[in-house]
């Protein structure tokens, strides 16, 4: 009987994170053809991946037809009984001694499968809910106004995103092209390859179930619809982002990529890492009012790396507005959630300067570069350069921990047209 | 032999639009329970609906497999060429008499089926072509600024929509909640059932083929890309809007609906509506220049009506930005097209006050209210109030029109929540 090496904490069976993978070179890359035949759901333990599909059958799960899908969609819209009761399954899979033999071999090295895009987007959804993010972005573009516009602290600011450009971690970002600001004296837009290429660190949260047109969703009624976080990477171009967002908001800025990590950290696995957000020191309206709810924050804690190079730590404890908030927020005018709905935080950003969540904020506008160990600096990104981000939470022991995985991507050439 | 009516020609065979039907009373309702595969493509040919996979069987069509699925999405994917074969087969169907009596019992009268929304939409994505409407909303939204943001004659503006909550023309538009600005002195956001909810009359274009990331589409290959057009009512709450808009653009004062015809007529149809644009008074980058490309506006006929009463005829052909300047501009940067992406024009506002389409412009931000000949007046949209925008282009033989149909919906009372 083999013996299988015992896996360490970030990803035991308090974590249990879900994702959809397929034989490594069974396509041409995370863009390739492959079709989705070839996909199946996938949940990391330590260093390697359960076959779900095949454990649910060698176990002969009640949830198997469910499980062998070649996507997460079926699995997400079945609600958070379905979504406890096969976690509960998973857990004896792969905690009993007694299963040892039978599920070892349905265990498969990380470095055999590649990893898809977990789940297909619906509608993309992105937040502004870091009050030191807003603090520091509204001094830096709008340096004669008010650091915070005045609706702030009474709704988690929000957008729509592109959703068919969110791509898996591991895609590589081709550098967009677009208009810049016209040079001063002049009436003519720049055009070309963006200067400002920036990164966002931010969490992502994926909705299971749907709900219908018209019907507001509380946030008590978040972990009904709500199954897990993602880590984001909402990559930004500065220079098209300033020029173009005037009245209507970010939309070339940000829709050529917004990479996720392959991993969906379910949210029963995050109970340990409830807080709660920072105090609100405007009175909320009654379905933003969370006094008396459970703790809405998460304590995740993101580190991000430039070239392999940390060059910050955001705290996501330091979050104003809660998923859940943002949730009722959503859907307070009647606006429907689909399954796949995916819906991020922002860029996270705390008190600190070694806090901050975008290279926007840490080089003050590229006023300041970051010196890099290799002796070189950078303001913004560069062709070629790498960003990984990655977080971890507190687990439901003494000084375990959760990790949420990675999300990363280099940076590629502008392309020729 | 039946001898069927002679077809009129707003819907005759040089239109031929393309929808997605099912038996009347199939499903509760456009947002009933109606499974996928009760739906059929159809093609409309005066009040009929053209079955069309049973067509396609019946005359052998090589297209019978992409015509008998239960979307237009095989067939949106196929491309131009197969576009045009398909057409071609169609107008030999319906128009050569020697074909009557085959076709004649695949055509079913229009009030005994039911319309669908006629395909998923993947990215929405919202523009503001208008001169103006642009320069209505800049007057109205900010009088102490300048009516155009600097941008706005160099690139054209858009931001991403709610791709779940649009809905096929009939569906009811519940009456959003949400919040609107503190009173002058409090700071107290304003909270219930939106006080201004309008209307924006717009045209949709839905993309086919879809294109790779990092790849810039141009303003030539938009027919490549771009299968047919759709009639768009993007309902706003403005009070909504106004409060929270600033600074990431419009959000819930948005996302609870956006209403399309159940039509999608092919840009095939529309060539005798091509006409040039209005003079530009900038320069444009090259992605954007269409001086020496074929005409890139369309002469369509807008009519929107409120109650049944005609309140303003917005003419198309005055939109400043061309639908293939959208497409270049919103690939530009490297973003890639999905089949069923849904851009639209923005409100299609002409010069004159009768050629206004919302009523936020009509009634000058609810300042000079609208009388109604029922002897009752409106600044903005009343419990019960339906809205109807309908439109013609004209068609290949003198004095002939293209019928767009029409997208149509009636305001119901906030839900309890």
């Amino acid at each position: 009987m083999p013996d299988p090496t015992p896996e360490p904490g970030l990803f035991g069976v308090d974590n249990l994170p879900y994702g959809l993978f397929g034989a490594a070179g069974e396509s041409g890359g995370p863009d390739g053809p492959d079709g989705p035949g070839g996909r199946r759901i996938g949940v990391r333990f330590g260093d390697r991946v359960l076959d779900v599909a095949a454990a649910a059958r060698a176990f002969r799960s009640p949830h198997a037809g469910l499980l062998a899908a070649p996507s997460l969609h079926p699995l997400l819209a079945a609600g958070r009984p379905v979504w406890r009761a096969v976690r509960a399954e998973l857990r004896d899979w792969l905690g009993s001694p007694a299963h040892r033999a039978r599920v070892e071999p349905l265990l498969l090295p990380l470095d055999a499968v590649e990893l898809h895009l977990p789940f297909e987007v619906a509608d993309y959804v992105d937040f502004y809910a870091s009050e030191h993010h807003a603090t520091n972005v509204g001094r830096i573009f709008r340096p004669d106004g008010a650091a915070l516009t005045p609706n702030w602290k009474h709704l988690p600011i929000g957008y729509h995103g592109r959703a068919g450009t969110v791509v898996v971690s591991g895609t590589p970002v081709v550098r967009p092209c677009g208009q810049g600001r016209p040079s001063v004296g002049t009436d003519a837009p720049a055009f070309g390859p963006t200067r400002r290429l920036d990164i966002e660190a931010e969490v992502g949260f994926v909705v299971g179930t749907p709900s219908p047109m018209g019907r507001a969703v509380p946030q008590t009624a978040f972990r009904d619809h709500v199954f897990g976080v993602c880590l984001l990477n909402d990559w930004s171009a500065r220079d098209i982002q300033a020029w173009e967002y005037v009245p209507l908001g970010p939309f070339l800025g940000k829709s050529f990529a917004t990479s996720v990590s392959p991993w969906i950290t379910p949210l029963d696995a995050l109970d340990a890492a409830r807080v709660a957000p920072p105090e609100r020191d405007r009175p909320l309206l009654p379905y933003l009012d969370d006094g008396g709810l459970e703790p809405g924050g998460l304590d995740l804690r993101l580190t991000v790396r430039l070239n392999g190079h940390p060059v910050s730590e955001p705290p996501f404890a330091t979050m104003y507005w809660t998923a859940a908030q943002q949730l009722a927020h959503m859907t307070v005018n009647g606006a429907s959630l689909r399954t796949g709905d995916l819906f991020a935080s922002g860029t996270v950003s705390g008190p600190e300067p070694g806090q901050r969540g975008s290279l926007l904020e840490l080089t003050w506008g590229g006023r300041d570069p970051l010196a890099l160990p290799d002796g070189g600096a950078r303001t913004f990104l560069e062709d070629g350069d790498e960003v990984t981000i990655s977080a971890w939470a507190p687990g439901p022991t003494a000084g375990s921990r959760i990790g949420l995985g990675e999300v990363t991507g280099r940076v590629a050439p502008a392309s020729a047209g």
